[in-house]
């Protein structure tokens, strides 16, 4: 796969979880605080070739759930695809306006407008529009959202499934994944007191982490930040590093971008 | 040029002016009563195989001719893009509201996100997912945007020339113009007291109309709405009949999509 390359530096795709924008328990709730904060930390880390993907937390998933989009076209559920592309747009909205309104020139990308997927995978994207975005210095920013699928009529596109798609078409130096939790751990930091933090895994390790634990999703002990590693691990294989950190907490965004020493699990290749 | 053709009914191409759903002369201020009257008419309506094209309004039109955003990319000049970009998608997201809550399977195309121009005119369109979410029953939704351009860098795509593009390569049948005018006028209605307005052109008497009246756009003594027909010519040429009703009276937009006699003009090619 020819990997496009862009001038130095080399390219940060940042994601922001959807844990951490909006209030994962209550129906469309965007954490207004946390959005407003994370956008002085990217204003104020002022990093080059800059992506930004963020997630749908309680904006998309409840709605794609209620509808089952993930599971493709039925007859009747258009409506449900609607709404879903509709909510991610507003959370989106939210999040662009706090960037733009900082003189940050950035530029929301709307999945649904430019990607296709086949059997929820990304089938094709546009990269020439996204390489000139970057080029003439601008933040993309994209999303998750539901998207046409070539099999499936449409589809659920995660945020994570975008950035491992986007670090590895392009010259990507590294991955910051911004959660709600401190760093991948050896079981569910939010219940288990017991809960080790990794600071650094190589891929090996990693892969030995995963096969210990139970295989189905739904049984994953770290809290999902196992599974969502899953979506990743191309990246990490194509050498570049993804580091895991705590956007609730302060600075900690910032710190990771800016490569100061901050809390959390670097993963590497070796 | 071949025509991608759809099932029947062929397609409408309904246009709502920025001067329908915005204030235009305060900046940034949305028509909420309006906007969400044309939403009900649209359900009401309840037509098939139908596409909304909408303008800026007071939304797009001052922040792109504040940073002269249609004249191209300059080294500095990109906050300029990113606001025009921005604020159109916050309008395209309050007209999306109205419709979405009103369980009408609509989803927002971005511009920008899909579509390339080549010195202002556009050059690729993905034609592909277009057709796509109109066979799966959905209702695209697409708006004049700040977007990228071989050659400039970027520049704004008006709402006009989408509508143009759309209905030549696709199986269109007609093209309902909603504007705050009731018709082409021999002079602008809202400041001549004796226009005259025209109930029925046709692509001949357009054209002679157009050469009788003096060329710079500036001096478009219609009030603006020849220029607009400019953009349209090439729909009418390809033998799409053009209805133009002022949207800000209730239920002409609702008769328009119906076939129902409504007053305005009609512009066909014979």
């Amino acid at each position: 796969m020819k990997v496009l390359r862009l001038n130095p530096p080399k390219l940060t795709v940042l994601k922001i979880g959807g844990s951490v924008i909006t209030e994962k328990s209550e129906e469309l709730t965007p954490r207004m605080q946390d959005i407003n904060r994370l956008a002085d930390e990217i204003k104020n880390a002022a990093i080059q070739n800059l992506v930004i993907v963020h997630g749908g937390g309680s904006f998309g998933h409840p709605v794609a759930q209620k509808y089952n989009i993930s599971s493709g076209f039925k007859e009747g559920n258009q409506q449900g695809f609607a709404e879903t592309h509709h909510v991610m747009t507003v959370l989106n909205g939210l999040f662009m306006d706090a960037l733009i309104w900082r003189d940050i020139p950035a530029i929301s990308i709307t999945p649904s407008s430019c990607i296709t997927t086949k059997k929820g995978r990304i089938q094709s994207f546009d990269e020439a529009r996204f390489k000139a975005l970057i080029k003439m210095g601008f933040l993309p920013v994209i999303y998750g959202d539901a998207v046409l699928d070539s099999e499936l009529g449409f589809t659920i596109l995660s945020g994570d499934q975008l950035v491992a798609h986007i670090a590895t078409r392009f010259d990507t130096g590294r991955i910051i994944i911004g959660v709600d939790v401190d760093g991948l751990c050896s079981a569910d930091p939010k219940t288990e007191k017991t809960a080790k933090m990794y600071e650094h895994l190589t891929l090996a390790e990693l892969k030995t982490l995963q096969s210990q634990i139970c295989k189905p999703m739904s049984c994953d002990v770290t809290g999902g930040m196992l599974g969502k590693m899953t979506e990743l691990l191309p990246a990490v294989e194509h050498g570049i590093p993804v580091m895991i950190v705590n956007a609730k907490k302060p600075n900690y965004i910032y710190k990771a971008l800016k490569g100061e020493d901050v809390q959390g699990t670097l993963i590497e290749k070796e």
